[in-house]
């Protein structure tokens, strides 16, 4: 392999000439040699757009050389589309507030322009990662700005995929509208419901989840890019400010707009807990429901054995036919691993001090991910279990029939204390709460039908608007 | 002490005759004695609240008795106006989703009522806690609608203490305008910025505070009441529901709605960690400038020194005239303490099975503190703490003069390498890096002063709209 | 209300006469009115107990007037014994360290001292609260120290709860050995265990907490008492430390020992984060089995009904006859806030910052109430929950009839491949599968009754040793 | 490519006829495309070696055919040794309790045995994945027995790392045992301490995880083999189970042992609690080291400063001869993740139901990649960081005499009011303390040159044993 030599104040070292990222980026990766994560491909995509919308505004401003420009635009260019991934190498766990990811990007971008130039990869005289590709930026602005975006690109298939969960439920919710069973309160037998109900209230929460999305989109479109170093811009000024914003809008297509403060923009990262909360709430809600699935489909005798859920693979290598809820314990999983993301992305925003977050990268290594596989979880929640569950009519039915939640129904009628006497007996003797409820005559099994019928068991009108 | 027997299905009871609970509430507070601490009085009233809107409904709907009605509306507004508070005994960590708060709250109307109607406390029979208090009314729909209103109703103070608070750094932040000291990114010297812009990032921070409890309480307004058990409003319809929402709207002067679906509003708690996430978000930002100040007030000689915070209290008892930070401890320790909540409240709500989330006292138990000591936290920290900082003026320029952050300002005009030239010989030979800058005959002390002038030196147009 | 006027550094303060603190105590109860939770009443004691043994060592080493020593002795003594609680009123939520909670013990101390021996309160010449009462001492290491025997404290109960506990769990274990039923796995139906099997797994895994509880006591009982303000024993010597751990270790009959190094024990938390991980591994024990009691007691009809929960409550107030697990419940909550309180704990001990850490009263606001919930907590859930549980006997034979589990049995016998055929067979008919199985031939029936015979279905030697 | 056909319960699927892994791994692969992160490579280890033993014990029992026994304990051997990492193709965040990736290990091995036994790969009659790699196993007891050992062989390199930066800080400590300095409790100066006590201070901290990680890996060493499915050990025997254990002890020389009681080590996950917590402990010294030593060399010149961290990489694209200290930072944020993983494993450890856990692949995704990074990261501190530290001795000293802290160390002579008197002037006159002390006429320089002598002033005897 070839090498050329680069230096830093730090001394000399050799990188290997095939590659475009150089000396800073060689010491980073050595730095932080730790977990072998590398940073989230976004993340990277958005640094790139970001270095190119600075370019295009500088070469406008006059202060960069139109060839020069051209050919770090083109390097950033092919860094926002992925082109390069495979050229930045520094570990997610960086210190240094991004610094590293950063000088990544900016050696890779230079290198790309000089061999477009016709230049020697490591001759920076042709374009300098700092004093040309970093022209008018900093790490402290062009970091964060990127981190905003790339969060808001995960956004738009999370919102997606919220409302293909949602959508899939709603049928469900349509599918089973007429299946009568027990609804239970703190896992005891209460009153009946519909399954229908009960899938139409997951689709309610899930729906939430989609607003939340668009609120979360809406704190991350500000961007502190121009503030340079603080937030004070040193370095650059407001006509660059004006024209790098209105060149990522163009860029990226997004809706963005600069900090009322860029100070406040630098410093402060209360903007990505925000986000991570409502991540994790939706979080919340996918265990809710992923819970109630194993719950309802255990068994398949053994259990309340009320659905079916689809068989994805096979289920045990030593119990014949057992076929597991695996696809509702990834859900469940993938959501208590964003309740801990959420966690390390408020611990990471809290200890900002001054001027500066220094543990951006931290928010980058958590916030990203969850946005990221969140999405794809609810694609495939949706698709390789919600769809295909089906119900057992039988058990529900005869559910409903042996357990005292028609006394409930009943309740009103007869009394809330017959009622309550009614549900002892049918206890005490182990047989079903209507042979109870029919042999002591204060109800006919015509009048029983009735109000089992179940618009009348479950009051359905409960979608009150 | 006199005693008067209750019974229920489990036996006989002596309870205290002044007392205005009554069995279920004994044995609720014998089954759950486990932390002391009492329920939080906010939630108490709401309940309060909520019977009262119930009895009206019912009296309106020609339900109730209108004796009996109105007996129980005057109970229950007194416990809406927090009169009868040492009436409730029920441990914070019950079982049971809020059921034996909601039966101490439905004997102690019961028995007021009766009192009032001149019949005996614990004869049921002229007003019972169960037909007539709670006539069309669940543990699960009344226990989360009090919930709800408990948490905006203490939404609102907080509200307006984050206002306070940000006018106190406002506040700072004029005074401090012209403070031209050095700014720091990771701690190190980095460039000049002005106390007051650093004033003015907290007050944009705690701005967005304000911003989100608007949306919490919007998060917040929906309820269930009339859901009944498990939302399908069984025991209740749709004229009651109605009413009784009309009437909690009356009451509580407060936007209430309807759950879009009460099986949904029954069943999910998410909208509670949302919230509390808002919460948690908030403490993010109390810790970053709680932190901050106390980094700028390290000292008096061997720290910082920037600024001095007010005197509450002697600091030490064996240290003398040290000054401790102790408002900004307090401030942190509240935000850990709020973090913490957070997961209380995320925990409680992922746990919800089928019809109901059992767990709802446990997010009462840390949502409703978290509201109420954050609120008191935001008002004392700006009284006792932001209101009465003073800056040390000299010792803010004199870090100026030493430090190369003013060479970060030159670099503009002498090129980087050059500044980082100057920078390494102010630091080897231990002299300020003014004086370095000066012998270099690159710059005369009159440019110097220019630039460090405060308006170019910080470039303070950082509020760019 | 007689008052008398107290000074300190920032003025004069009128103290009501009656009372015991003075003008310290006021305004750190005025400056951190924010929870309104007072200190948890073991912190007071072990406080009171220091002190003692800190007068006790001062006069012994002839720094302590004897007189002054004598009534010092005697007021330490009455708060070591909690004779004077209600004079501690400053909110959990103080900053500095403790400072605030030390001096209140301070002033508590000195005017009953004062008071003991004919003088005023409030004449600090008779007894001064720093001279006196505070000699050789500091916040740093007196209250740290107290931290530390309040926690052992509270950890002896919490271990004898623990061995209630798992005694409750064996005895129900050894009542449950012939009870077989179908075990679980992913909720899924899968091989037959017994239900003492069961319980026997809860009480073993309860006894792991017992040795963590142990190993707790072990890490707290080293303490910083001697290191004064920063560890370096500044204003103490080493025969004080000498004598006063040795005091301390008579008066409280613990085995403690100084830190090693004092400064170490001065300025780290690490030991409260690593007894509070072990709580909250107990905790999260707590959680699983009071999760599966609340799934094996679903029901009564449509659950698994395996077990019954003792009644303890009515259980709901509209479904008639319903009794909830409402004890499992409160461990559940309790446990949860556990979960979060280590949080709290964690983010207090890693804020620390260099000779001290300034938030030790968030730990001690977390971390005794944890333990001393949980103490109660497993006391309450083995008397009125474990001990009161029954088993439907026929519901767990006739599941274990129904369910392929018995199929995984016969799998060693007529090979995995045919039995999952069979297992299929009886989930497509809809017939127990033990009918499918006699009616393959493959096995008689009563080489079926031999096989389920308790002790070939379940291979009862898992405890092999 | 070439493809061979396999089946399965759900049909058919191509497989690319060069790799190892089967039908199942395929569907799991496809089933839990989420994350795109692949499994520890250390539990895939251990999974292999766990084959192995079986696999030995098997053919030592006469269960199973030699020449099969010999190929599968060889293709185990292989895969224990990471000869075939690019085999385990499913996601960490699988469904299912680790069945996908044990289902990957049996596949794997099994095709490696046909491939060596000369056979096609696929024709699983000549070694069957189930009927003979997991002959007398079940994933319940495979799995969890894995991850103990993964875990234990990954505490044994980081047992290994806190000995090593003990002993680098133990360095430091030796070396800068004369640098006397303020020492600060709350950020305020209070007593002189050396540099020297500091980073003992530390090396004590970090010598407490040694004995952490002993216990750590003491709780680890049992292990649920032999259980099979639910912990009865169905389809295995004593005689199995006995042999089995002993050959997984000689294979990996590690001092395993069976878990008391079997059902309890298959369904309760505690111990990665227990173990996480541990990590976790160490997690926050690390915070609090990394936050010390950021603020110590935070400056240069508006700092601190007081000692220098060393340079690893320019610091700034903007700011001249700027340093960052990003190791520190680095540390800072490992430590948070590990904190946010324990909040992971403490989710899925609570979360088990009956029979098993089914959340073990959580707990392995985040307790591995915690206990490898933290053992990288306390060797990259110790050598990017730690042995580089140097002391700024002039700041230090000039520090001492300017601030109050010597006045502290006069108190005990002078009397506590007088020294604060004194205090009170130095910080009003804006003049060193020292001059102050001097000019009050109560000490003769001298006099006060001996006090300040760091013997005296730091009272140095705090390491009392």
């Amino acid at each position: 392999m070839d090498y050329r030599m680069e230096h830093d104040l730090l001394g000399e070292l050799a990188v290997p000439n095939q590659v475009y990222y150089g000396i800073h980026t060689l010491r980073a990766a050595e730095n932080f040699s730790v977990s072998g994560n590398p940073v989230h491909p976004e993340l990277i995509k958005a640094l790139g757009v970001v270095k190119q919308a600075a370019a295009e505004a500088n070469m406008m401003l006059g202060r960069l050389d139109k060839d020069k420009g051209r050919a770090i635009c083109q390097g950033a260019a092919e860094v926002a589309q992925g082109e390069l991934n495979e050229q930045f190498i520094v570990d997610v766990f960086q210190g240094g507030a991004g610094t590293s990811t950063h000088m990544n990007v900016n050696e890779v971008i230079a290198n790309r322009a000089i061999e477009i130039l016709g230049g020697t990869k490591g001759d920076y005289r042709v374009v300098h990662p700092l004093d040309h590709v970093n022209l008018s930026q900093s790490t402290n602005d062009v970091y964060p700005t990127a981190l905003h975006i790339a969060a808001i690109r995960l956004a738009l298939p999370l919102t997606e995929a919220a409302a293909y969960l949602q959508e899939a439920l709603q049928e469900k919710a349509a599918e089973f509208a007429g299946v009568l069973k027990v609804g239970r309160t703190q896992l005891q037998d209460a009153v009946p419901v519909t399954l229908g109900q009960e899938f139409a209230a997951y689709a309610q929460a899930v729906s939430r989840d989609h607003r939340r999305l668009q609120k979360a989109k809406e704190r991350l479109r500000q961007v502190n890019l121009g503030g340079t170093a603080v937030g004070t811009s040193i370095n650059a000024d407001k006509q660059y400010i004006a024209t790098v914003i209105e060149r990522l809008r163009s860029l990226t297509g997004l809706d963005l707009d600069p900090y009322e403060n860029l100070v406040d923009g630098t410093q402060n990262a209360d903007v990505f807990v925000e986000v991570s909360g409502l991540i994790k709430t939706s979080a919340t809600s996918l265990l809710k429901i992923s819970g109630d699935l194993r719950l309802m489909g255990s068994g398949p005798r053994a259990g309340l054995g009320e659905i079916r859920l689809p068989e994805l693979q096979a289920g045990s290598s030593i119990m014949p036919g057992k076929v597991n809820p695996v696809m509702t314990e990834m859900v469940s999983q993938v959501s208590y691993q964003i309740i801990a993301q959420d966690l390390a992305v408020t611990l990471a925003a809290q200890a900002g001090q001054l001027e500066l977050n220094a543990f951006l990268p931290l928010v980058a290594a958590n916030l990203l991910p969850a946005l990221d596989t969140l999405a794809k979880t609810k694609i495939m929640f949706a698709d390789k279990c919600i769809r295909g569950i089906t119900v057992n009519l039988c058990r529900c039915r005869e559910e409903v029939l042996n357990s005292t939640s028609i006394l409930t129904v009943l309740a009103a009628k007869i009394g809330y204390e017959k009622a309550t006497e009614l549900a002892h007996q049918a206890i005490e003797a182990g047989v079903p709460a209507k042979d109870v409820v029919l042999q002591s005559g204060l109800i006919s099994e015509e009048e029983l039908e009735t109000l089992l019928a179940m618009d009348n068991a479950v009051k359905a009108e409960n979608h009150i608007h």
